[in-house]
């Protein structure tokens, strides 16, 4: 079972953030939460790691959906988008595969949700390339 | 595969949510992000449901190596807890079970991570009954 869908965008870093975030409004998702890695493990550990944010999306009705379907599915929301840098010229953005959520569960009533926060997830990757 | 730790307290929500921030503190757990989802879905789409928040919980040792162990790891962190209201005296609170990352990885790296996460969870959830 993969659990990522992702894409590499020949662009820096903050540039590609800026065009995820908007990326995912397009599709309808609204960032909720936002981790700066790279700045919480320099603070809480003087480590340095590459640039990486984590992005929390979320669509509200799928969510409200898949509450509906599943009460512990809070779990696995919002749904992960995490963009990362490789280079001065290249990103990796990835989101969690929302089938995840079907195959964690084993409840075929997300199939509906996931399938269609894939679809939108997968059209805002797509977007960035 | 199960994906949940999970607990019923015989506490309100407001209580139940207080203690789970601290008991998360007390296994060295900082809560990076917060998401009242009652009131995102009130606002967002007019609904109602239980109240109900999703802490994203982060302990930096183990997310640093987790991420040296699999560069995408990011998907699957922070690590969810949710608090949920059952009724005024009765309250879930579940975590995401670190052996998913294992799992849905297929990365035996994250082993000792995911074991020790898990653990300490678990603690953090136990001291709660």
């Amino acid at each position: 079972m993969g659990y990522a869908l992702s894409t590499t965008v020949e662009r820096g870093f903050d540039d590609t953030l800026t065009a995820t975030r908007e990326a995912l409004a397009e599709q309808g998702f609204g960032v909720l939460t936002e981790i700066d890695l790279k700045a919480t493990l320099k603070a809480k550990l003087d480590v340095d790691v590459a640039p990486q944010v984590i992005l929390g999306a979320c669509r509200p009705p799928l969510a409200h959906a898949a509450l509906q379907a599943e009460p512990s599915v809070g779990l696995l929301l919002p749904c992960n988008v995490v963009v990362r840098s490789v280079d001065d010229s290249t990103t990796i953005v990835e989101a969690l595969d929302p089938q995840v959520m079907v195959g964690l569960t084993d409840n075929t009533a997300l199939t509906d949700v996931a399938d269609e926060a894939g679809r939108r997830l997968a059209a805002a990757l797509d977007s960035l390339a």
